[in-house]
């Protein structure tokens, strides 16, 4: 008997989910919800039907786990505490300061309705935090280190598109070798932010617009680009078509850490991802975390919990045996 | 108050552990129990019991936790299930092909006595089989590398002191870097066992033996070096002692997989070690899943547990509050 997942939103996130069910034998898609007019939402899977969100609560029978799609600015602080209220639910909402109170309000809706929901999950926060849990567990005198990239960054490639003659733009962070080597050393530097990582701009500008002032507005930018060593190439509209389409992303996460009774040896974890596409492998995470959603609440678990409250077991469809048998 | 925590073996895990206790503010070593003489063994932390290994059931009120710091050949087999009928337990199983039968007689004792055991914590199993269990259950689509090193193998340099002339030696295990570059660029390759790793040999002769002969009987050891390229080198003992007298060890697990709808994009997970003391580290990892063992105790947990089973929050001395606000 499968496990079986809605969708609500159908974004990038929304698209990811749906490949990753396909590639989990014991997940089955029942249906997206979209705020759109359902009859111009054509999804991939054949047979799946596609609802308005105003319907969802027809669904609370015929829905295991609900995946919510939608981003962490405006939709998942509403939807995430609203939905606990009638579904297991997995996000991942990503606004690192606001966790604490997402949390509370979701555990909230979910213990009143008997629930399970996991936020924050992803690979950043997700799998990076677990990095981060694992690395100070295991080495409690230590420092850590997060670089993120090679990749593109949405919000900074908003932010240039939002500068007067840009037409479009996609923008990579760039992690500084000599920083990630630094790093991998043992000498536990002291890195500012221009020292860990640079900032690359693929620019198409609007006819007659002025390059070296939108160079300049770009390179001054407070927050998203004055405090990084910034490039910035202008481009035509089918050079970016063709060459930075893709949304690829990475990072690692390094945890160096001294052991022996006067501290004497150096030990370094380091936890990285290359991936071609950010939101699929998002959503392979938030799928993995929905089955362990499914799983606790069969067993009477409810509330919120995160990556961190999720014995890794719990992830996986083999079984124990077959677990500490084929990968311990 | 903190965990009370006894070491059962005192070699290299146990003054391990000795060293990860004084750097867990809330662990506190209690007794190091020996089969030697307690009088002839000298631990370093002041004002703690050597006792012998029979007094052991004195103690079962003043410890939380035993770390078992024997070996897996003769004495874990015996000693876990043994000591989990007394006490809350963590061991270092690592012969893979026999955790299924450890697991169940650990289980037995644990569950009749209502204690938790947590068996085969440490690096390889351990941390790298989570890299596994999270890199399977996230990529379903894919395969999974496991380099060890560079580091020294006991095994290997144990086969080596066993040839004859050989006086002393030490024998590292090491990655080929072409085979990391190979996995990393997402090719997927199949490997052979000699592409995969190298070993390197510094061996001390017994005066008058034959360098040519122990040389040819070393490379065509079968299972230890026949399927690999093996460097012998001949060195002095002085020197052997200066420069190859540490336990570095090390190695990287990683996970390749394809997402999207026709499974177009490639995404690496990596997660490597590069460890200046292998036992250090091990049992840094063994003291943490030792504070889970006492906490799932107190929450009524008993029974044989992996890694897979236990959730990262459970191995922090932070709450839950802390962890999402600072590591999440």
């Amino acid at each position: 008997m499968s496990i079986k997942v809605g969708i609500l939103g159908y974004g990038n996130l929304g698209r990811g989910i749906e490949c990753a069910v396909k590639q989990n034998d014991d997940m089955e898609l029942v249906a997206v919800f979209t705020r759109r007019d359902p009859a111009t939402v054509t999804i991939q899977t054949e047979g799946v039907t596609v609802a308005n969100v105003s319907d969802v609560e027809k669904y609370t029978d015929k829905i295991d786990v609900m995946i919510l799609c939608g981003g962490s600015a405006t939709d998942l602080p509403e939807q995430t505490p609203e939905y606990a209220k009638l579904f297991n639910v997995v996000d991942s909402f990503d606004t690192h300061a606001r966790i604490p109170e997402h949390f509370a309000n979701v555990d909230a809706a979910a213990k009143e309705s008997g629930k399970v929901a996991i936020i924050s999950v992803g690979w950043d926060p997700g799998l990076f935090s677990l990095a981060r849990i694992y690395g100070n567990a295991i080495l409690p005198q230590g420092n850590d280190y997060t670089f993120w990239g090679k990749g593109v960054s949405q919000g900074h490639s908003d932010a240039i598109r939002r500068v007067e003659g840009v037409k479009d733009a996609k923008q990579y962070t760039i992690p500084v070798d000599a920083a990630l080597d630094a790093v991998r050393s043992g000498s536990n530097p002291t890195l500012t932010t221009r020292e860990k990582h640079t900032r690359e701009c693929f620019v198409v500008l609007e006819e007659g617009a002025d390059a070296a002032k939108v160079e300049a507005e770009i390179k001054n930018m407070p927050n998203y680009f004055a405090d990084y060593d910034t490039t910035v190439h202008f481009i035509s509209e089918d050079e970016l078509k063709a060459n930075h389409s893709g949304i690829p992303h990475g990072g690692f996460v390094i945890r160096t850490g001294k052991t022996g009774w006067d501290e004497q040896n150096n030990n370094i974890i380091e936890y990285s991802l290359k991936l071609d596409s950010n939101p699929e492998f998002t959503t392979s995470v938030l799928i993995a975390y929905a089955r362990a959603a499914y799983r606790l609440n069969k067993e009477g678990a409810n509330g919120c919990k995160s990556v961190f409250d999720i014995a890794p077991a719990y992830l996986s469809p083999k079984s124990g045996e077959e677990l500490r048998k084929e990968m311990l």
